[in-house]
This record gives structure tokens, sequence and C-alpha cells, in this order.
């Protein structure tokens, strides 16, 4: 019976993933991703069988790691991140149910969990996420414009941190500008705000701002995009959520 | 000059920590952290310090870390899961600042990420959180009750998928089923919901249900709690949240 790992490799480099994830693309025969993600690992992991495809092609991409799976062979299918937010896992399990092979049906799907980029960006801003937080992306490609925007109204309401996820790209651009209006009807213009950058890879960046000033910030697909909470401060350089630890005392 | 490493463990188990993570303990002369998980490494990294301490005192053991780190030691304050999330890296950058001793105020801080309760738990129900979600902890020890409240009904309305931390705790009981009683005046009684319970550990366990059935569940605080959005669903025995990839077919 083939196996497949469905497996989140963390933000972009080696250090970053798990053990177990090592573990698993080590007893793998194949590993299945998007091209990036395959030129990252492959000096790590060089006696591998490779199926790498272009960036829009999931559906296909997990149908050929569960095709090769059903033969019987151990394959990794790699995401960056987590591989169950935004990810492929979801997919792994709709595809391999009514697949009509059997030997696709019975095949072991094993989701490894990983460092999602709302974690590294937060490790590298500071400490953002010490409370409540949302977890919204702006990407319209699959979801409704106008719930995307109930939820960041929501979110904002209800004081919670937001973390966006994909909030521009080359085919969407002004996606962050508005967010951060919207965004912008509830809360303060000088709300800090911070923009985690390449994380983890070439020109890691981490910068700092306001509500306001974000709302001008040149954001890329390689930016994940951090909007505190009431009690997020500016504390030496970094982003800080306080949780309220010093009642303590 | 000291260097204190914030490092999450992840889940709590040697294989869910990342290789950074492996190598930050590899490296440090001493481990501060709460007694079970100083007691979950000791094996694995036996010639180090160990400074553990009880459960509610971070702040203290906090300090204890940024005292031996002022003292030009490497140090490794350790949290499950992740250090960013409910964790300890809020309270590290906050009290290095104003410390007061000069060597403790330059002491190096590095968030280390780790994968925080939600992620592993999602993998372990299957893939809950392939769309937009957010995390609330029910704890009300820093925390007003009304703001718990308000963000679980701005959750609700905007169709995230929810994750719960802290549900109950021996001090705290009834919190997470007025919580999903809260959600039900959303959401439908049958939304499907999925708990896991000692993740990564012994006795170990998933269990899926409705939103009514998670009224009456027996939670601690060894459970996250995930409920679905309008798009989850129950696939084989997993708890899926779609996100529509097959409309690029």
């Amino acid at each position: 019976m083939g196996k497949l790992y469905v497996v989140g490799i963390g933000p972009g480099c080696y250090e970053d993933m798990t053990i177990r994830a090592d573990r698993a693309l080590r007893e793998c025969d194949v590993v299945a991703g998007y091209t990036v993600y395959c030129d990252l690992l492959r000096p790590y992991f060089p006696d591998k069988e490779y199926l790498s495809t272009p960036m829009m092609g999931e559906e296909k991409r997990v149908a050929m790691a569960l095709e090769r799976a059903g033969k019987g062979q151990v394959v990794a299918l790699v995401c960056s991140g987590d591989a169950g937010v935004y990810g492929m896992a979801g997919l792994a399990f709709e595809l391999v149910q009514g697949d009509g092979d059997e030997n696709v049906e019975n095949v072991e799907i094993e989701v490894i969990p990983g460092v999602t980029a709302a974690i590294s960006g937060a490790a590298l801003l500071g400490a953002p996420l010490i409370h409540d937080f949302c977890l919204i992306s702006l990407s319209d490609r699959l979801t409704p414009v106008n719930t995307i925007e109930k939820r960041l109204r929501a979110a904002a309401e209800s004081d919670m941190v937001i973390v966006l996820y994909n909030p521009e790209s080359k085919s969407r651009s002004g996606y962050l500008k508005r967010a951060a209006e919207i965004l912008m009807e509830t809360l303060e213009e000088s709300r800090i705000c911070g923009v985690a950058r390449n994380i983890k890879r070439q020109d890691e960046k981490m910068e700092i701002m306001t509500l306001k000033e974000l709302t001008e910030y040149p954001a890329d697909m390689f930016c994940t995009v951090f909007i505190g909470n009431s009690s997020s401060e500016l504390i030496d350089g970094h982003m800080i959520t306080k949780r309220g630890y010093r009642s303590e005392r």
C-alpha cells in the first residue's frame, strides 16, 4: 500500500523544517511540489525522484503524487509553510476519495505540520501574535471579495491581531491598500503594523509602520502582513503584542 | 554579550521541533522552561543546565533566563508549540527593555518559531485550516470575558474556521459549553467540529463531532478545539475545509 506524506517545509530554509519533515523526505521515493521548493530540497535530498510542477497546478500536482503512491511508492508532497494552511493537505484528502482506482483510494495520507508564514514572520518581527489573531488571505481567486472584506471588518471590530496572506501579486494590485482602508474604518491610522518579507530566504527583511503607512506599502507575494491589536506596541524595534503577564506581579 | 533563544518546541515530541530549534538547544548552556518541557528535553540534551519552574511562573522564568544571558551564557527559553503564540517571546522583549542591568539590556533575543497546536492539531484532524481562520483562547485569566465572547461572535458571523486554545481547565469549567452556545447563535447545530487531544504525546486522540455535541464534550487543558466554516466537511473520517481548488478544472 502506498503512502503519501503531505509535508509543510516551513518558510523555505532547510533549518526551519521539522525533524519529522526531514525524516519523511529521507524516507520517501518521490518528492512532488512546486518547482521552487523542489529546487530548494534537491541539495539536501539528492537521491529522490522529483516531480515538479508550476505554481497554479495544485490539483494536477496532488493527482500525480497520489498516482505514484497508488503504485506503492512513498511520496512526499511538499508545500511551503504548513501543508494545512492554504496548502494542499485538504485537496489530498478530497482527491483520494472517489478516485476510482482502488490502489489510490487505499493510499495512506499523513500530514506533517510545518511552520506557516504567520508564525515565522511573527518571530522575525518580534512577538505580534501573543494574543488572539486571525489569518486572512487577500487572494480573491477562490474567495468572493465581500467575504474577505466582511472578515477584515469582523477582525478589526473584535480587536484581533490580523495576519494577511497573499497581500498582492502581479495580477492583483491595490488589494493591500484596499484592505488597510477597510481596517481604518475601525482602527486608528497610527495602529502598529509589520511586514515580513522573504522570510528565512535571501533578502529577508522586516519593517514596522503605521496602518496609514501600510496603505502605501509596495507589497508583493513574498510578504506577510501583520496588523496589531489595541495592545500591540513598538518595543526596541520589534512589534510586540502584550498578553498581560505583568499583571501577575 | 549573552544570547537568549526563545524556542518553540512544537507539540511536545522531539521530532516535531524544527532543525533550527534542535541546533539552538545543542548550542545553549542553559535550558529554562516549564518543568514538563524540561523533562521532555533532558534525554535529548543531557549536558545542559536546566532551570525548570512551575506553570504559572512565566515572568519569573523569563527573568531567570535573561539574568543568565546577561552573565554571558547562551540560554534557551523553551515554550510548547510556538513561542510567539500565547508564549513567552513577547515577555522576553518587554523585560529586557528597562531591566536596569546593562548586561541584561544588551542580551540579544532570537525567537525560533515552532509548530503551534492549531497547526499540529489540524494535521491530526485532516485539513480544517485550509482557509481563513482565527485562534481564540478561552482563558479569561488575562482577558475580559466580553472580549472573548465578542471575538467568538465576530468569527462565526464572518464564516472563519475557529480554533480554541485553553478550552477548559480545572479552575475554569463550562467555558467550552458556553463558547459553543454563543457560536450556535449564528451557526447551525450540525456544524462540523474537531478536538485534538494530547497532540504527538501519549494517548494522542482526535474526535470529530457536531457543534451541538461539542457543548457536552469533556474538554481539558490538553485539548485544542476546531469549529469548521460553512465549507468544512467530514471526508473519510477527517475534518476538511475546502478551498475551492476543484474550480480550477
